[in-house]
């Protein structure tokens, strides 16, 4: 949510010269994405969203994430389409900046999540995974184990402050989770991030799915772990079943989930909800001098990761 | 430059059931204007903006702002349009802020400034002028010399503190300004606040003008004194007369300038890098907890200040 990289006219201007999408008629920062700077750019030719990275994003992994975007678009899923420049480039530098213009998506993000928003996004997930298989770059989940163990211990001293006994809550749970994590499931490149901001709707059909930024290779039950943490828990922390139940249902039809994966859903919940308490927990034990996001509360992460580990079996996730 | 209250899914639809704007098909937070929140909307019935008025507007002025973007844009100029809902009324409240619709706006603001833009600028300010004329309502300038000796006492301690000298400077200046500021100047209503952040190009022709909310009732060549000190400076704070004199020139060809108000022109210049220069060194010396902007530097004020303080007559002003 920011706008940390201004561009002035006369550098747009030069931009937009290397492309074919006409000149600016409308250019505007969009408080979207924590991470990167983004614009509202409309042209001569049509509506663009340009993206700015900052300091967080890593240059190295861009080509993985837009080549990600690009494939799905080709392929007819509601992915940005990354806009490659007359020399056939997509990704820039700009305003001392890696850039890159994007397609514009319609549609709202909902805030009141549905029964009918979750199976419309159970199904579109197994569908952007199925047309992943043919998306052959990698990239590793640096947010996995070996990662929540250094956030783990990137926060051990300000844990408790928080919430007392935090600390050996999220220690007790890394050594419950490393012994345990399922590691010969179906994997492939997931979107990882797949909150309810990232997903854009027109009523309940799905019109875009956005930020792609945390992208990776890794179980693909994992993607539908985040997504039952982020879009099955209300305001309050309770848990909906049916959220999550028409979830899965919907991503079944269109992927079969296999047995195996079904068993792994309340670990694979467990260690996404510890995922975003650390990375959460992080963020609010290391506020970001004069950043324009108030950083979240990682508490709603401890709730849902308790609710995961008093889950008795499958039956709470799916049909 | 900033979002502040957040517009959840629901309550915008509910917003949109009063008006005859369709459904929105995107809704993103733009990083405009420092005082407020601010959505550009698209629904299937066009592109709009959604401002939510913050704590610093006072509610008691919003008819007086609404009501002249709407007599402006009634009357041909290329200002906002506030949408009226199903029974009329324009000013509502969201989210608990008050809170209108308006219409957007296309063009680019430049942050490099020409002759050509401050010639279109001259004259669209004095065509907005002759529009207002038939504008009814009237709005105290508060920040005017009494303002201005509030702010020069609200910052006296921190003033020294900022640039050694500073608050002499500031004194001896209103002194200077209470003895000798115009007061049978043709007057009415005025924009107030016309920096190039507020005006919306296509090329060098203007097609927006927008965030009225400092719009006031004063002299109409203080108007123009404010797009002098925010137009006709260089980055480095070199005045640019010619800038200046081509601004004048096209005012005066739609609005002739009486030989009073040419004259007046250097003091006005005063006044109004005084005025900038207060309240910035206002925001500087108290900044917002968790603001989103940064503060501007009041020096850059300073300095145009001191600039119309050594000018010797008018011809640095006009042709």
């Amino acid at each position: 949510m920011a706008v940390y990289t201004q561009v002035d006219d006369h550098t747009l201007s030069a931009f937009l010269d290397m492309y074919d999408v006409g000149t600016a008629t409308s250019f505007k920062g969009i408080a979207e994405g924590v991470e990167n700077s983004n614009y509202l750019l409309e042209t001569t030719g049509g509506q663009f969203i340009l993206t700015l990275y900052e300091k967080r994003a890593n240059p190295a992994d861009l080509p993985y994430f837009l080549d990600m975007m690009e494939h799905l678009a080709a392929d007819g899923m509601p992915a940005p389409l990354p806009i490659r420049d007359k020399t056939g480039a997509s990704l820039q530098t700009l305003s001392g900046r890696p850039a890159c213009l994007i397609s514009f998506l319609r549609g709202v993000s909902v805030n009141h999540m549905t029964d009918a928003h979750c199976a419309a996004l159970g199904e579109t997930l197994a569908e952007m995974h199925n047309s992943l298989q043919s998306y052959t770059q990698t990239r590793p989940n640096d947010l996995s184990l070996k990662g929540w163990q250094k956030l783990a211990s990137d926060t051990q001293n300000g844990a408790d402050s928080v919430e007392a006994g935090l600390k050996t809550i999220i220690f007790n749970e890394l050594e419950y989770l490393a012994s345990n994590w399922p590691s010969n499931l179906p994997s492939g490149n997931i979107h990882a991030d797949l909150f309810p901001d990232n997903v854009l709707f027109t009523g309940t059909k799905i019109t875009g799915l956005i930020d792609f930024y945390f992208g990776c290779t890794d179980m693909l039950a994992y993607d539908i772990a985040v997504c039952i943490n982020a879009w099955c828990f209300d305001a309050d922390h309770t848990f909906q079943a049916t959220r999550a139940k028409r979830l899965t249902e919907m991503y079944d039809s269109v992927r079969r989930l296999s047995a195996a994966e079904i068993d792994a859903l309340p670990i694979l919940c467990r260690g996404a909800a510890l995922r975003f308490l650390l990375t959460r927990l992080y963020d609010w034990l290391n506020p970001v001098k004069g950043a324009v996001v108030r950083p979240k509360d990682p508490l709603d992460y401890l709730k849902r990761l308790q609710f995961h580990q008093s889950v008795k079996d499958t039956a709470s996730y799916v049909v």
